[in-house]
């Protein structure tokens, strides 16, 4: 414990070794931007000595302010004497309140466990970050809140737009960066509790005794902050490690090659997450290869994990490379059947759409259509879709409407909030898994912003309930100086709907450039597989424009429950939002809006312009507040947006022109380039593509 | 200008917004480690006002302490009254002296040139750092001092091993990153005048518009700081880019290509310092794939860029698919005879031994052989063949070794520095090169140490006579607290001849696995072409080990000055560090330790691992003064660097023992495991190895 003096002399020691550069403002420090001058560290008591509690503490200390007064940290245990509520809280929970402890005033942060006191200690610096103060009791709806980190094992971050992976895995074991530390303490404080430290699309190695030993000197980091670690597997490891002749789910070498790896990386790990797996996906390997169902592969693997309480994650993002059915349907088609056959330690991971992250899809309809099996939610934080590193789109909206979503799979009100944290089908094996936009950057997530992504992914995660506003506010409060908070709100409210109006709005999608995802590509038609192209997604012609998901197309809709498929079976009644996800719709329809649907459409592409427009003018307002560094980098950010989302409006528009040869409405701007020039364009080291 | 007041008030503000991870010594600093109350900023003065003098100004006012006394920066013709002994500085070199300025003594900063009283305020800022004083007069000695980065424009960095490559490519021009003027500063704190952005395995995109401009961006932050931007060429981009049929480079539209896009590249940066080109070498193209010779290629590239004063850097590193002669004699073979063909505006960029960069070479041959072209050196600074960043080896002493090597092409003391810096054959084009360690990893080079590359390599450049142990402790003296100097400079000082030892001393080369280069592989026998291979190297056998170079072998020899051809003709008159390179020894020959070679061989793997633990321990000696985050990871790359080092002689006694049956000399400890064992081992995501 250091005294008050001794902090100060510390800090004029490391002023006087540091220049300049150390001390600016480069957004390392995320949310967790403490004072210099905090609580004098005996204002803080723990009962108790855990690493769990010392972590607890140091934070505490580290971030309050001087006038903090005294903190308490104990487990309800220690102070069962004061005969608080506890009993809601559950593993994780806390209980924040003003008591007398001893005849003394203290501000008690209480949980029934470790790891709930330290939960609460992030939830009081929290309260006092933002100006909120009073009792505070929160525990998660969510049990397993997991990061997916899609690295690869030499360093590259499939869809990653923040440098290299911040795993070191060449220097691990032995090195152990000290921002490992960082990385755990922002996930604490946000209740993140598991990451899965390899891509989806693994390797087999990822399994082997050299990196079993990397990923363990990782896990004994994120331990007292109560993330456990989790690891994708290769379907096919046991070929390719094991020497096995097959990788079939059914085979009992296979069955015990996985046990075995189990109990080695138990020996490693004791608190072990467990595996995701994306089988049959992609090209990945699966048990369809043998002929076998996801659940025959998912229970062998759950089999293996369970005598150490592990977990596998199971990934529905599936669709064949035959099967000519619309994509949106396959995960259904394959799922579906198979509910009531998973183990009770698998849970079925399930993107919030049918498609792959759009930046709006209809949420996913397996959500609802699975009552006897838990549904994990995966969210993208990376925005692969949604303008990479520079773009600024603010995720909560998108979180918050799918979350939102009812499936009346038990009549109104059956959300997908509600299926997902167990409450309506009663499941107790819960979770939401996001793919994380953190990467070795300086700033974690290639900007400012995008720290609010990560921000608002563990929040929600926490409590699905939380409007995205309460938590963009939040971040905002502990990212920047009071003035610049409602004006930095005000801009990420509307930013995820701008990228949807810009990119393509009212319910198309998949309307990107191929293979690195990177600017518009609408008219891309000439690759192998139909639902690889643009075309497949939109279907222009001269007569109209979208997807007939009804009965006289590929019927998706009956994948959703009657009064929701309904909904979507009619244009009138289908959100316009999501219009052409569902229908084939004449150019000329009159839509809600008074428009055609071409002068709507039209006039989306001009108001997303128009926003990031918007955007720039109000960072301009906040430049007197804001710290040059991070002020210049988002203003140069929202320079390329502009340019970039002009792009997309200008090729969208050429090309929907060349399909429809419909005018523009009176007083549109023309794009400034035929069709060609934009086709033409070329981007061979877009980041976050791996080869 | 801020006063001190002001600096205060921010500093307390960049404080009281920043945690303390930002405040961490994590090496971001390298050796220009200022103190935190520094000199009031009207101390300093300045004639005249350009982006140059003003930035030499700004770095002396936040880099001197408090008590530094007035100073006055001001180019020659400004004090011209004080008649200072100017001449000799050219026009990048400077004068710091102690004089009366209107009655008032200073300390004045003088060059001919903004330039050099650029290098002169860095030079007084080291003085004072190294507790230094007294007047000093100083100019370079090369003309072109040169950072080659092998960064590929998707970030990655062939034979890097500090992260991705610090130019972010796809924000670029957008984006100014605040790093790449601390790069500036660092460069110019050390004389470099010239960077290469890109790899020398060049793509035709860099070259392309969009490319040109992210180029023209770094090269506005970097102009203030005197450096040039360069780019390599890929020879064939007239092709690629210019849609033509060919690149010979005696066809007209193909020259014309060229003058184009000179002019292009000059237009968007005036000071464009010219091409660097690696043709016809490992799969690049060049001249040789239309029968030209290598003078025509550079010739005509440097027909195209000699209007704007551009320069031309051309690679001798080539080496045939097909040649069956020795690899070590190919560039000499194919170079010599092109001496006194190059136009005036090509210098001739030569490694600095025959093979690559290995840990010890024999100096280049072509050194001295050349005597009517300029010849520039080209070192490497990234340890491909010396630990990666991991290991701890000062490349002081190799680049010394070198450039002290004599070459006798003019009679004794015709040294490879004379050859270098134009004296010996009275070029005034002169240039040292070095293959830069630096990525965006938050200590730039991967490690503490590897800093001290960097910094050799900038401060030999400008002055090839300085010794390793001055740069050492110039290093040193601003890296660490004054108690760690000695400590550091002893454990770098011997650091490169424990490489050499571990990894294979007296004169072996090229005996690291394929590809990765990472640790020994000299059993490889298995590639394609034969140089590929180790055996191909050592020629280890039953009787003895290493390759005759000899007239009874290729008779490399010869391409030496016969003085030192006849040295290295002889056994007897070799260096023990260079046997093996020129002869194949008996396993029983005395060697002048009176030890059998194999004995004295076993002796050199053993006293490598030794220095390493003895490196170790006296790290330990200064961990109570040396920050704890930069002491730790020294610390765990030491430990790493033991047990690496371990290996390498443990697998390569295990292979020389399964080729010459002999058992180890008396109290040398076998190595632990069998050779299947070594060789089985595999390390697919070695970093540095693009694909």
């Amino acid at each position: 414990m250091m005294t008050l003096f001794a902090r100060i002399v510390l800090i004029a020691g490391l002023l006087s070794a540091g220049a300049a550069p150390a001390l600016a403002e480069d957004g390392y420090d995320l949310w967790m931007r403490y004072p210099a001058t905090t609580i004098a560290p005996d204002s803080v008591s723990v009962r108790g000595d855990t690493p769990m509690l010392r972590v607890a503490a140091a934070e505490v200390r580290r971030a309050l302010p001087a006038q903090a007064g005294a903190i308490v940290l104990a487990r309800t245990a220690e102070v069962a004497d004061l005969k608080l509520p506890t009993a809601t809280l559950g593993d994780e929970g806390y209980l924040i309140r003003a008591v007398r402890l001893n005849g003394r005033p203290v501000t008690l942060v209480t949980g029934n466990t470790d790891r709930g006191v330290l939960y609460g200690a992030f939830a009081l610096i929290r309260q006092r970050a933002t100006g909120a103060a009073g009792d505070l009791t929160s525990a998660p709806r969510v049990k397993l809140r997991v990061l997916n980190h899609w690295d690869n094992l030499d360093g590259v971050v499939e869809r990653g737009y923040a440098g290299r992976s911040l795993w070191d895995w060449w220097t691990l074991p032995d090195y152990k960066d000290p921002r490992y530390v960082d990385y755990a303490r922002a996930n604490a404080s946000l209740g993140i509790n598991g990451t899965v430290l390899n891509n989806v699309n693994a390797k087999a190695e990822s399994l082997s005794p050299r990196y079993i030993a990397k990923a363990a000197a990782l896990a004994d980091i994120f331990r007292p902050y109560g993330i456990r670690v989790y690891l994708s597997a290769r379907f096919s490891a046991p070929i390719e490690l094991g020497g096995l002749k097959t990788a079939d789910p059914l085979d009992p070498q296979v069955a015990a090659w996985w046990r075995a790896k189990a109990d080695e990386i138990y020996r490693a790990i004791p608190d072990f997450g467990g595996f995701l797996v994306k089988a049959n996906s992609e090209g990945q390997p699966g048990p369809r290869d043998y002929h076998r169902t996801h659940a025959d592969g998912a229970n062998m693997l759950a089999a293996a994990v369970a005598p150490h309480d592990g977990i596998v994650m199971w990934r529905a993002f599936v669709y064949a490379d035959t099967d000519p059915d619309d994509r949106a349907k396959q995960a259904y088609t394959e799922f579906k059947p198979l509910d009531g056959r998973f183990a009770k330690n698998v849970i079925v991971q399930v993107k919030n759409g049918a498609i792959d992250f759009q930046p709006r899809e209809p949420f996913h309809p397996l959500f609802g259509a699975m009552p006897k099996t838990p549904l994990m939610m995966e969210f993208q934080i990376t925005k692969e879709y949604l303008g990479f590193a520079t773009h600024l789109a603010y995720l909560g909206p998108l979180f918050a409407e799918t979350l939102a979503s009812d499936t009346f799979a038990k009549g109104a009100g059956s959300t997908v909030a509600k299926v997902v944290d167990g409450s309506l089908e009663g499941h107790t094996l819960t979770g939401i898994a996001g793919v994380a936009n953190i990467g070795d950057d300086r700033d974690w997530t290639g900007s400012t912003f995008n720290q609010a992504n990560w921000y608002a992914f563990g929040r929600m995660a926490w409590d699905p309930s939380l409007s995205a506003e309460t938590v963009a506010r939040e971040w905002a409060a502990q990212t920047f100086a009071p003035a610049a908070v409602a004006p930095a709100v005000a801009m990420m409210m509307g930013s995820r709907e701008a990228v949807v109006d810009y990119t393509g709005a009212l319910g198309l999608a998949h309307v990107m450039a191929t293979g690195h995802h990177y600017g518009p590509g609408p008219w891309v038609s000439d690759l192998k597989r139909p639902e690889w192209n643009p075309v497949y997604y939109h279907k222009a012609d001269k007569r109209g424009i979208g997807f007939d998901r009804t009965k006289s197309g590929s019927n998706a809709v009956a994948q959703y429950a009657p009064p929701v498929a309904a909904k979507f079976a009619d244009p009138a009644t289908t959100p316009p939002g999501e219009l052409l996800w569902f229908h084939h719709v004449a150019w000329d329809r009159r839509m809600p809006s008074g428009r055609t649907l071409w002068a709507d459409l039209v006039g989306h592409y001009d108001a997303g312009v128009a926003y990031v427009v918007g955007m720039r003018t109000r960072w301009d307002t906040v430049k007197p507040v804001v710290d040059a560094e991070r002020w210049q980098k988002t203003a140069s950010f929202l320079a390329v947006q502009q340019r970039e989302a002009q792009w997309w409006r200008d090729a969208s528009l050429a090309y929907w022109m060349s399909v429809n040869g419909l005018p523009l409405p009176a007083g549109v701007a023309p794009p400034p380039h035929d069709l060609n020039w934009y086709k033409a364009l070329s981007f061979p080291y877009a980041p976050g593509n791996p080869q």
